[in-house]
């Protein structure tokens, strides 16, 4: 899709991550100037590489604890809104560093959220997370689903930067778009259970140690399904807080996609299950947004499920430097 | 009522607030160990006058902003539960200073957890607020109703505390108390409508200026029925997460709150109305929350919301120096 604000400047924090350097993408497509303001913890410069040939696109190297530096960035070129997409978007872990999801969700988009005010810049776009239902007792679960209790720390980040940015809509005139997502496939897929699966495949063709029974249910969304719903929202809603589920129209269990990458890998291994309902403390077993709402104002996915985890694992297999890192376990 | 756990020890949070030190002595008189936890920046030594004379108790001055003494605190002492009530109580004026509530409330309840989960304490009550529901699409309110959009800065550090409470409860095998009140009146209060007005017409019995047009639907609960209930669902449940609205079965109008407060001063002033639904941004015009799940265990409120105006006009009335103490405006 074309996005009719072509000409105004957005602002991209996390823009050289997985979803933000797409977004990135996208919206210089779309003949927007965008600005990107990454501290490279997890995001990839090289993801940036066709952004950095577009004379509306610039980088700035920064974090998002530093409250000056974020006004200042805002205060020099005038900005008409902010994606806000840096997180810390792991969900597995924050057990492990139980300050993490504080600072770098909830503290950090207070920093932009106050960056804003400070320069009267009021649209915000936010990617928050079905993790935020916890285990919810409604399938397909949509957004005004009974108020869900919190079972991870990412999941309460995320929550609490939703709510802030809610009463920064109501107090101080913002406009927020907040997007709840199941997890997101594609190219520039850095985390994740295909990353996982396919770099132990690669390392061990014969083995496959997997968190959990296998059964776990989840939806999975390709990252341009998720970018088209995002501009739309943004393009047709104008109201004070629009919240919208994205995700797909079903479901997989973890096993169906086993197979599709076992497949592709041509391997066959002997699958060990952990056991157990859920992967990890605070891991939902049964992930499935409703997206009615956002099928209202005219959006579909495009990509299904495996067609997705394929798209990923072609991806993975071209950019196996990608596989090499090291990551957090 | 006695409070069944006599032989433990107990960290009150804000002990020298409002509700904290009418828990404080609640919990003294139940033969508990209670030590508080203070900065005095709204808290008064003076509430503490009658526990300063227990043997059982005992009073530290520190600031929850300080996550070393907060560690060191409950490692000098067995602390068997936590009481977290210190908080920036004022949803009115969170606008003049939007990192307030974050700091105050959000940051510091991480840090309190934190601090109990270094020191394997596992059990918390939390202070939240019916202010998280917004402007609620039920009435009367439950605790399971549409997930709700914040309008506060204070409702949403309070819906992240919470967040943050529950995810600990998860993840690391904490139990949590949360109850949402709706505003509590009587001894030791000092802030709130009561006050103002009360004030207002000591300063000047011939006019009252009310903000919004005086028709806002509220509910008041008398403190000693909060810290019934309280007590009773720590006593009662043993859930992981045990989350309860605290409130009464009917709401007033302000005007009729006005009415007897008036009537008990015996002026007659001329009431001037700003205007408009609310009183102030971020102002929930019908506060009224379904209590049924703590009636559910045995509680009832003992005390009606007009009788606990004046409860509070008697003890404000017997304590003019909190009237000319200098507050936020």
């Amino acid at each position: 899709m074309t996005f009719s604000s072509a000409q105004d400047t957005h602002l991209v924090t996390g823009g050289a991550g997985f979803i933000g350097s797409n977004l990135v993408d996208r919206l210089l497509q779309g003949g927007c100037r965008v600005i990107t303001f990454d501290n490279f913890s997890t995001g990839k410069r090289c993801f940036l590489e066709q952004a950095l040939t577009n004379q509306n696109f610039s980088l700035l190297d920064g974090n998002l604890s530093d409250l000056n530096a974020l006004i200042q960035t805002m205060k020099e070129t005038h900005i008409d809104m902010v994606w806000h997409m840096a997180a810390n978007a792991d969900v597995r872990f924050g057990l492990n560093h139980p300050r993490k999801d504080l600072e770098q969700n909830t503290i950090a988009t207070h920093n932009v959220l106050e960056a804003m005010r400070i320069n009267n810049i009021k649209k915000i776009a936010f990617s928050s997370t079905g993790s935020i239902y916890g285990e919810p007792s409604v399938h397909p679960t949509p957004e005004n689903t009974p108020f869900p209790v919190q079972t991870s720390l990412y999941g309460a980040s995320k929550l609490a930067c939703e709510a802030l940015i809610q009463a920064y809509c109501e107090g101080f005139g913002f406009s927020g778009y907040i997007f709840r997502f199941v997890s997101v496939l594609g190219e520039r897929y850095t985390h994740g259970h295909v990353f996982d699966f396919c770099r132990k495949l690669i390392d061990n063709p014969h083995e496959l140690q997997v968190l959990g029974d296998g059964r776990q249910r989840k939806s999975y969304m390709y990252v341009q399904d998720c970018l088209d719903a995002m501009l739309l929202a943004v393009e047709k809603c104008q109201g004070k807080v629009n919240i919208f589920n994205l995700g797909v129209n079903d479901y997989v269990e973890i096993n169906d996609s086993i197979k599709v990458i076992t497949k592709r890998l041509g391997v066959n291994p002997k699958v060990k299950y952990s056991g157990g309902e859920r992967g990890w403390i605070g891991d939902n077993p049964f992930i499935w947004l409703d997206t009615s709402r956002i099928q209202a104002i005219g959006w579909q996915p495009k990509v299904s499920i495996l067609d997705g985890v394929l798209k990923t694992l072609e991806w993975l297999l071209s950019n196996r430097w990608v596989l090499t890192e090291r990551s957090e376990e």
